[in-house]
């Protein structure tokens, strides 16, 4: 056997064990009663110290250099490139270090789902800190193996292109644009009328509608599900892909765009490569190439008034019964509903306009945390001060909708946030190719014809999986790197023409 | 650290992978969309050869043999004993078969859903083949590890004390009570008037009761779910023990009995020693025990008239939405529902007079399976003969309720269906003895409090684990081994008089 097909069959058990750590993380946020967690977070760490042997088996070292005189083809060498990288960021992370992390963050996340509800700072800190204090050392170690700085290390994992560097650039521009462009947009609607809309939005009629956008948009229910967690995300496996919502009675706008947007990550896995799924150049891109593609689905697409002529016939018929001509229920008034800029405290039901503020504030909190210029114990307030400073809101004694809004620190992503923004400025940059690219795409959209779009994101993003580099990607499927004139370009034209 | 704190350590860990193992497969049988079935496949094959790679350590023969000679307490020795066991039942089986039979069970179980609804034998029948062949091969090597013929080599990995001698001894002995006892109940019950049940059955409703039941007997919904499956089965970790169920719409009885029967299992789960549970010694005892549990909620308690005074104005209230004198809803009629005895094709639905008639059918053709004097092509054949012979009952081109209708053969459980009949007769025993020492027993029944048996059952059976073996436990907690009599004179008791 070769040594590409030895390393090749080796990451095909690692994928294997990988699939199982998918499905029981999901159970562990979705189906898991409360008095399972203290033996899952046990489990858990076992499956990843086990995975975590395999990355750092030194006969992968061995076929790497001698797969590099085989003969092999394009999609075989990217390969071996993603593997060399996988088995470079496992190889520096000492066994004992996983383990650990692994345990501090189930602690961490489970304690957080009570916490946050409690608004409990207090027994949240020192969990937290734990956390902190592990990804500390999690980046130190990076560092010294990747030369980078000790956030960048961590930023690397998750969006090996992009540095804190070029992050501050574009995220510098848009502190200098999008206060003065929110006050207009702000201002502007002020004078719109908006129509309260009322139906009968219980669960079980919003699952129903969820459902049938997820179907219309393309989700394959042959290969994945839709369920309920406290914080909805997209899990699961390529061929079995979990996507999860949070359910609020009173309106059905969270929860819609919700499954709209946990729907457009759940594309990008269905679509990835179907021969090269259980090899890492196999995988989704990067985590900005992720939230582009849901991003993409939830901002772009949902939020045209093209959609929302595909949309309201449905929304009326569930949750009104039938067709209705109440003034709330026509598309105009409910496109002002779903483009309403406001400046508000949470993140994930923030509009798009507001919502880069809030990725800044944690990206600059983050990285100071990591550099350690900033402890979990001055969290709150460095929060609250970020909050008046960008939304002229406090958070003083609010955790719940402050530093506690969020499950990705408890978790142990950090370097993940500023991916969320990368990620929309990549939707903006994409659609807008694709605009230029597919005939009526608008039109085929406002019929409830998802094809045309879903077929140019699988030629395009979903079935490059990992072959091409994110800068190589764009340039091939929009003829640009990445642009944030884009985006704005977006916004100007959405919420001020 | 000594060598017993290691190979205690070396077996939390194989605890912790079968946690997620169990979990995994909770998953594949009650939420996993089709389409994931073949990665999923692949994966659960990963982790048993991880699991199986862990249970062969040769370090484990080491330590088991330096921690022979160190001060160790009762329930240490017995870990020592049971984690022998496990090393001796893993090592005798290569790594390669393992796999293959993972593969070959994992696809026989999920074809068989769809081929057991399309009657469809055909496509069945090689892979129950593949099955076949492969846990003759599993048999041939544990019988030349343990001296054992070769089903009783299977049968030993399920039930300890027990060999096919002494099942052949106990099963002769009811196929020779069992014919006339159950034509005389049906002359009697012939002239029994039992009026049919009727009211609002739906899922919701039946779930409803279901899970009002389960927390009556004492099931802890913080370590535990009630959801769907085919083929109802109580799976998961002690901590969090998932049991399943099925529901038909025309009538409540098979789900509710199916929600108790596991609710038995799962509180035997729930009982285990604390202390103990990632350890060897902390886990059930035996398949007949746990199947014990089962049927002493279901068949020793749940079909008393005391139950179903506690029952009936529970079911009254969810599915006639209040108390009714309707006569079909006394507690009587209901238990003359309850403890009908009709010959019928379908051993999961079966009455507890039949039932061992079903098993008995299986054993005699499964012991034949693998000991290769009957071939799979000739099962449908051979299935359709005995139940001519023991019901009076012709399963010819009826594959759906003759030979496909159970999961454990695609399942590759050989061995695993006279644990059944061995569990009825252990539940009479334990519940005779239950009686006899619990102060008005059937009273707190009556009144819907479980707390006097379920201290009972954690103290003679859940918190032993597999401390005492079954002979031990069954005389120190009835005064009395296995004794068929019991089971009988429950029987006749119920039946007859």
């Amino acid at each position: 056997m070769s040594a590409y097909q030895n390393v090749h069959d080796h990451f095909r058990e690692i994928n294997d064990l990988q699939h199982v750590l998918a499905i029981t993380n999901w159970d562990e946020a979705s189906m898991m009663p409360v008095g399972g967690g203290q033996v899952r977070g046990q489990a858990l760490s076992a499956l990843q110290v086990v995975i975590h042997g395999l990355k750092t088996d030194p006969k992968i070292a061995d076929w790497l250099e001698a797969a590099v005189t085989e003969d092999l083809d394009n999609w075989q060498s990217a390969n071996l490139r993603e593997i060399k990288r996988v088995y470079r960021e496992a190889t520096c992370m000492p066994a004992d270090l996983v383990a650990r992390l692994e345990q501090a963050t189930t602690a961490a996340e489970q304690a957080w789902r009570q916490y946050r509800i409690d608004n409990n700072w207090a027994d949240m800190e020192p969990l937290l800190t734990e956390v902190v204090n592990l990804s500390r050392k999690e980046a130190a170690v990076r560092a010294e193996a990747t030369g980078l700085s000790k956030y960048d290390a961590l930023l690397d994992t998750y969006e090996p292109n992009v540095n804190s560097a070029r992050v501050d650039e574009v995220f510098g521009d848009l502190k200098s644009f999008l206060p003065g462009f929110i006050e207009a947009v702000i201002e502007k609607q002020s004078s719109e009328t908006l129509l309260p809309v009322s139906g009968d939005f219980s669960i079980a009629k919003q699952r129903e509608l969820g459902m049938a956008v997820m179907e219309s948009l393309g989700f394959d229910f042959d290969h994945g599900r839709l369920d309920v967690s406290h914080h909805p995300f997209c899990g699961g496996v390529p061929d079995d892909v979990r996507i999860t919502t949070r359910y609020q009675t009173d309106t059905f706008v969270t929860s819609l765009m919700g499954v709209i947007h946990e729907t457009g990550h759940a594309m990008y896995e269905q679509g990835l490569p179907v021969g090269w799924r259980d090899q890492p150049v196999g995988r989704a891109l990067s985590m900005a190439t992720h939230e582009s593609q849901s991003l993409l689905m939830e901002m772009q697409v949902a939020r045209t008034k093209q959609f929302l002529q595909f949309l309201t016939p449905i929304a009326q018929r569930i949750f009104l019964g039938g067709l209705s001509n109440d003034p709330a229920w026509n598309v105009e008034n409910l496109h002002r509903l779903y483009t309403k800029v406001k400046r508000s405290y949470i993140r994930v039901d923030a509009d798009e306009a507001t919502y880069p503020l809030h990725v800044i504030l944690r990206y600059e909190l983050e990285k100071d945390l990591i550099e350690g210029s900033l402890e979990v114990r001055q969290l709150p307030d460095a929060w609250d001060a970020k909050m008046q400073e960008y939304f002229d809101l406090s958070t003083a004694g609010n955790f719940h909708d402050g530093c506690m809004q969020d499950v990705h620190w408890p978790s142990g992503l950090f370097g993940y946030f500023p991916t969320y923004t990368l990620g929309a400025m990549t939707a903006a940059q994409l659609f807008s190719a694709a605009m230029g690219q597919v005939d009526d795409l608008l039109g085929s959209i406002s019929r409830g014809d998802f094809t045309p779009l879903l077929s140019w994101l699988r030629t395009e993003v979903h079935g490059k999986g990992k072959y091409l580099n994110y800068d190589e990607l764009m340039l091939a499927a929009t003829g640009d790197t990445l642009d944030a004139g884009y985006f704005k370009s977006h916004l100007e034209a959405r919420y001020l023409q």
